[in-house]
């Protein structure tokens, strides 16, 4: 059995690794042959604490695991993250457990990476301004991963509390690109690209704020309730999902679904554009709109391929099990 | 993070440290400070497998966790048993990855200790003979756990091969009981004291069979559509069982209660009768059945308690994790 821990993680995984496992296994989905097993998510009544299990089964590259760990609000002040993972890895030809790995920065990257893959093959080819909703510590990830995929000349943002905005400064600093705080009508206005990334319950971005062709992609929205832009944004758009199931229950989607402005029958897999199944974005001035719920094949995916970079890096902890 | 390898877990893990770990985790399900999380259980599409989790809490000793794994037949002829089990266990303050024990050995354990903590609280006093329907891997551990709780003086035995009869006539002997082969009608007159330990998917022991006073465990029930003995036999027995959500679905109850004969509310937790809320068995010609469909807080007080013995031992493995 293979062990990586989390300090190794940031050393072995790559922006662009990551990005390779999403793809490929968002792609795998929509063929048929990956799929997610149903999600066990339990209040446990001890910290405050979520906790559960994604899991699936990736059956075109033998990838059989899950993720556990879930949030636990006190972490913060012992010096832990709130977010917890472990990925599991199992060998399925024979059921033993083949790897045990860190799954905090993991699941940051595979986030980023999902919404990275859906600006790749959906955002305007020539998108220019990315804006950003959300400036907690995932923000950071995303925008990294997004700033890849086209040649962007400036970064937007808002933030429900402003002094958070500093983050995402940073961040496209880093990255060497100008930022600007705006509200969120000229960030509808001016972004063609637009990531959200809170914890929000009510829709922050609002359907006439959006001019133009625009690609959206909702990334925080992953529990029944949560909402982070207008259902009827939604009901315009032409969207996609990592998994339609998820999307109707607890993505993005929910909403709109439920007040019957976009019926399920109208979400494409991102894999279907991937594989070529699907056209995806049809004109500069479409509305693109990627709900990005999470699921456990990109945890089991980056897993499988840190693993991979462990053992050729000879950092892996090998025991015997 | 401390691994516990399957290899070690045999020196380590002993029958009366399985039993108490389960006596005590059915008693907590029965006060509602542990619970059990649903089952996932998914047939993969490769190698025949059958994988999936059971998990669950127990707040009253902090143990968190699930059982992962399943049954891949093709093992046997690799060497490795088709029944393969690891267990996770969780920091349930911080969310944090504790434990990885292999979980083979201990399945066999949690499982023969279920019926043995059935057999204390529920045979009849004075059991004399222990009726084995069954000769499988798993009946030896039943008969073993079993042979501890009552002063038997013989173990008759049926199952389908009867070529597979030694291993219960080679367990008796090392446990220094006399053994005999019988048909199903003398097992069920005969013995007061019943296990059934089997994988079938029809009635085996039929209600005119059983006379007497008699405590039966069945305890390979663990599926919709299995079945060990006759829905008229569980309906005229006082029923209790580990979980009561699964004696009716997947457990030994789910044909009796499909055929009217048996209502939920007419089964009791085994916990109840330990925490001394329920009577048990109220005298000595009733006949009372155990459903034992097995249930992850039994996989995680095992994995628990043997954790605890491998740090005593100092043969735990440490990984910086």
């Amino acid at each position: 059995m293979i062990i990586v821990p989390e300090n190794k993680i940031g050393d072995l995984m790559t922006r662009a690794d990551s990005f390779a496992a999403v793809e490929k296994v968002f792609a795998s989905m929509a063929k048929g042959s990956a799929y997610n097993f149903p999600v066990i998510r339990e209040a446990i009544g001890h910290a405050d604490a979520l906790y559960g299990f994604k899991s699936g089964f990736d059956r075109s590259e033998l990838v059989l695991g899950l993720k556990s760990g879930g949030f636990w609000p006190g972490n913060m002040e012992k010096g832990l993250t709130n977010h917890q993972s472990t990925v599991f890895l199992f060998d399925a030809d024979t059921g033993k457990c083949k790897a045990v790995v860190g799954g905090n920065l993991l699941t940051a990257l595979r986030t980023a990476a999902a919404s990275a893959v859906s600006i790749k093959y959906l955002a305007p080819k020539g998108a220019k301004v990315l804006g950003m909703i959300g400036a907690g510590h995932q923000s950071a990830f995303q925008m990294r991963a997004a700033a890849e995929q086209r040649d962007f000349e400036k970064v937007i943002g808002w933030n429900v509390d402003p002094a958070m905005l500093s983050r995402l400064e940073e961040t496209a600093a880093e990255i060497g690109l100008p930022f600007e705080a705006v509200d969120l009508d000229r960030l509808g206005a001016e972004a063609d690209t637009i990531i959200t990334i809170t914890s929000s319950f009510d829709a922050i971005l609002m359907d006439a704020q959006v001019t133009g062709g625009t690609h959206i992609a909702c990334m925080g929205t992953d529990t029944k309730g949560k909402q982070e832009v207008d259902a009827a944004l939604v009901g315009r758009a032409t969207v996609f999902t990592d998994e339609v199931a998820q999307s109707i229950s607890i993505g993005e989607a929910q909403h709109a679904v439920a007040n019957g402005v976009l019926k399920e029958a109208d979400i494409a897999q991102i894999g279907a554009v991937i594989n070529g199944d699907h056209p995806g974005r049809t004109s500069d001035d479409e509305l693109t709109l990627f709900d990005g719920t999470g699921v456990g094949l990109q945890d089991l995916a980056v897993a499988d391929a840190v693993v991979k970079r462990a053992v050729e890096a000879g950092v892996a902890v090998e025991v015997d099990f």
